[in-house]
């Protein structure tokens, strides 16, 4: 099972309200089962350095099958992951990436958002991964 | 002036029909002024290996203002610009990579394409290129 | 359709089988159908430097959904693809990387072989891949 | 002394086997006395981000002469070791990278697990480890 490009844009469609919703401007960045960039958006005047943060947000949650802000939680200070945003050619562990699941609970991708606060940027990444929720 | 997203999507919807025509599967890029990623999409079944390769002609495109491809002209063994490639985190220097201008000449970003032969990608990142310039 | 495990290590025995055939010593990497490693082995005494060659062998061939050499022959100067090899972190073009497909066609992912002469790193990557050719 | 290909595939047969006791799915990846990569298998489902923690891991261990998650008890905040996970291209400092030792103590070379929580990834590189420790 694979996300699907129409998938991805209706992830991104859904994202995008949200954000404007929230009165933020976001990167939102789609990656595949295979980690692999699918579809990326940057709302206009949202910031350049989250280009990047949105992109790893994504492959973090694809890597690890789990929200990107659960892995921060392990890998602070004297927590059993600690730094192993050294991995991977550099993950971001904090909240704005979330893994995209069918309806059977199949992993087909994640979605990573990059903008605002840690919290926006997670209900934007959650907004445009319910939105192929009950496929 | 920069390019706007509704303009980027603008772009790569028009080099995706481009590419249905041409029977391709492409990988497209868009980047704006400050030659940062602002839109991308890869069409189901394109190569993984162009996803970088659109992104590094789109940017290749607007580091020097020109079509990625005449970079290539020069880069070649015994050329004035040999193994310039080596520069910016890696230059893509044959066609696909086309600056976006609006109707007065000025350069707003830049579209790069990859997924085909490279007369295919040219033609598809072309029709992407001028699907905004009556703007 | 993605390659499991026990396939790769089919892979890679007949791999290994061929590569005594041949009186080489090679180093063997299979990617599955995302572009990620599954399964690497490296016989004794061979190329230290082989271990990225193969890697990066098995991770073009499944970039481009063709044989590594294939693309060696258009990126060499002059030629269309002049210097591919500078994006994704690095191609390695020349032959020993060969998708693995099944038996209705489907890419499952692919293989690549550093340690001999070119033809031998294909031949010995060709044997992998025939290895689950019927399947 | 170097570790051998066999003796590297005997390490990773008794980890999986540790694996599925544990009913976890693990990367695998053991070095040699380099620190070179001699072999690697990701068993079906497990995670992709945890190709390259392995990978990371096994060389920590050999780098250093000790299990990964020493190194990561010293470089804490505040500790003498604080962020030399910036060397060497990224190490990973949490437990999973254990030194492979002969019945005589001399290190032959590491392996690094990744896929589960970190005291399962210790109990399965231990695992490996273990058996070969009478040769």
């Amino acid at each position: 099972m694979n996300i699907t490009l129409l998938q991805a844009e209706k992830i991104i469609s859904a994202a995008k309200e949200k954000a404007k919703d929230l009165n933020t401007k976001m990167n939102i960045a789609v990656v595949d089962a295979g980690a692999n960039l699918i579809s990326f958006q940057r709302m206009d005047g949202a910031w350049l350095g989250s280009i990047d943060i949105a992109i790893k947000k994504a492959k973090t949650a694809r890597y690890f099958d789990m929200n990107s802000g659960e892995i921060g939680n392990l890998s602070q200070p004297g927590g059993p992951l600690f730094n192993i945003e050294h991995s991977n050619n550099g993950l971001i562990t904090f909240p704005g990436g979330i893994p995209i699941t069918n309806g059977a609970g199949e992993i087909l991708g994640a979605v990573g958002v990059s903008g605002s606060t840690v919290d926006n940027d997670h209900a934007v990444a959650q907004a445009g991964a319910d939105a192929i929720k009950g496929i």
